[in-house]
């Protein structure tokens, strides 16, 4: 199994086809030679290697776990010089464009399904990586009619080997609705955050820590998820306005039945959540 | 001790108080018997009774934890009921209409010293108690210049004996500060709760959970918040009403360096939390 990217997401993966034995051998692939050289060092892949090409040349399954502006490109390129076997799989967190500019390469649309593993965390880099990041997490599967069955078979089998439950969404399904499970929380985190002022943050608690936990992850990341599922994005920002609105109102108001009618809702969908999470946590 | 209000707070100062030895009698004061009931069962309190009055006629302290809408007047009372010598505190999570009210009543003036130990969570009721949980938390007293000095000392030590690390403020600058750290993040936690349909919560992953955690908090509780604290939340909508536009506006714009920009100053000040916090952690 070749891996791109060897950082939380492409690391996790390796270390638990290690543990699993799920590989006769993994390889990482990257840009950077001091990751290479720590995902080695810390027994996360087999081998590493710069060179994309001469990675993915004996891989049965490669998986590209890059930026998502990154991916499609690594996956046409992994298309072309991999085996004509290879399933090449992704772990990117949106997927309608990855997957409308794999479709218009019939080498890359004839190995490629297209996947979401919900997990991760606010760190980065090999050294966050755990073999069981993907242990009772969802994996959403987002197959089109132009997906290959039998590397849509093997990509369900291969993420269920990780631990995954597998979900199939169509793409545009799967990013409007991370836009609004994923993607509004994160950036909801990063603006309470960069709303407090540094001088009262020695008051700030709970609700503010875990408010503002996913803040701390990369710049990077999330300006190419960001770009990338724009639309679902600013559209899941409209409902939170909504919501937010309609809190200011009832504040301005002085009207206590509407706030507590408000908050109550608000409850509701949370303790949903948590019901339906007593089964199998995800992380992310 | 006397303690008005036997829920997450205050069973939790009954059970340190009991814990540290730190009153001969610890007395629960509240409205509902079967919550009395329960705190006395859970050994939270070592008597109870629903009258006020005679719940802190032997007290050398009273702590009111009730709901902030109801605490001056439980001030009030107690001032009027207690022993010339009571010190009477509370335990709310606003201060400036509380300290008005009670230093509109020179009885109660002449006891009283306002302070909010800044800890907490979710949960409510008795059964949520416990005997560490003001464990090296911040608690802010309030004094202003009427505050009888005698019982600022004896308020400082109060607290400081249940685990407390004091800090002072203007009960303004603390409305302020706290509409920020605390009442914004849970204004946004619920209104993301509220945002995500419940046909989509099976994916939500990380950052929606720790996002929305504090949304499963009393409706009650946080409407009484929220009226008492109304300019200061406002004002904090404001500041986070601008953090949102920056970031929708370089959406819209498709702008990478606005988008990292952005992220990268949010991500700077929740590092600036952790690095503080690595202090003694704070919870709420």
């Amino acid at each position: 199994v070749a891996v791109v990217g060897v950082g939380l997401i492409g690391g996790s993966i390796g270390l638990a086809l290690r543990a699993r034995s799920m590989a006769g051998r993994v390889v990482g692939i990257g840009r950077n030679p001091a990751s290479l050289e720590e995902a080695l060092r810390l027994g996360v892949v087999d081998e590493a290697t710069t060179n994309l090409d001469r990675g993915v040349a004996a891989a049965e399954v490669v998986v590209v776990c890059a930026p998502v502006t990154e991916i499609a490109s690594a996956v046409m390129r992994a298309a072309r010089q991999g085996n004509p076997g290879t399933l090449v799989t992704d772990a990117g967190s949106t997927k309608r464009t990855i997957v409308e500019a794999v479709e218009n390469d019939p080498a890359a649309r004839a190995v490629f399904v297209a996947a979401h593993p919900i997990a991760g965390s606010e760190r980065k880099g090999p050294a966050s990586a755990t073999a069981d990041l993907f242990e009772g997490r969802v994996c959403v599967l987002t197959p089109t009619p132009n997906t290959p069955r039998d590397r849509l078979a093997r990509a369900r089998a291969f993420w269920q080997a990780l631990g995954c439950l597998i979900v199939e969404l169509d793409p545009i399904a799967h990013d409007e609705a991370l836009a609004l499970t994923s993607h509004l929380p994160h950036a909801i985190s990063a603006a309470l955050a960069a709303t407090v002022p540094g001088d009262v943050l020695g008051l700030a608690a709970g609700a503010f820590r875990d408010g503002t936990r996913v803040a701390a992850s990369d710049p990077e990341l999330w300006t190419s998820i960001f770009r990338e599922n724009r639309a679902p994005v600013l559209a899941a920002l409209d409902r939170f306005g909504v919501q937010l609105s309609e809190f200011r109102r009832a504040l301005e108001a002085g009207d206590s039945a509407a706030l507590r009618e408000w908050w109550a809702a608000a409850q509701a969908r949370r303790l949903s959540f948590e019901s339906q999470s007593a089964r199998p946590p995800v992380s992310d």
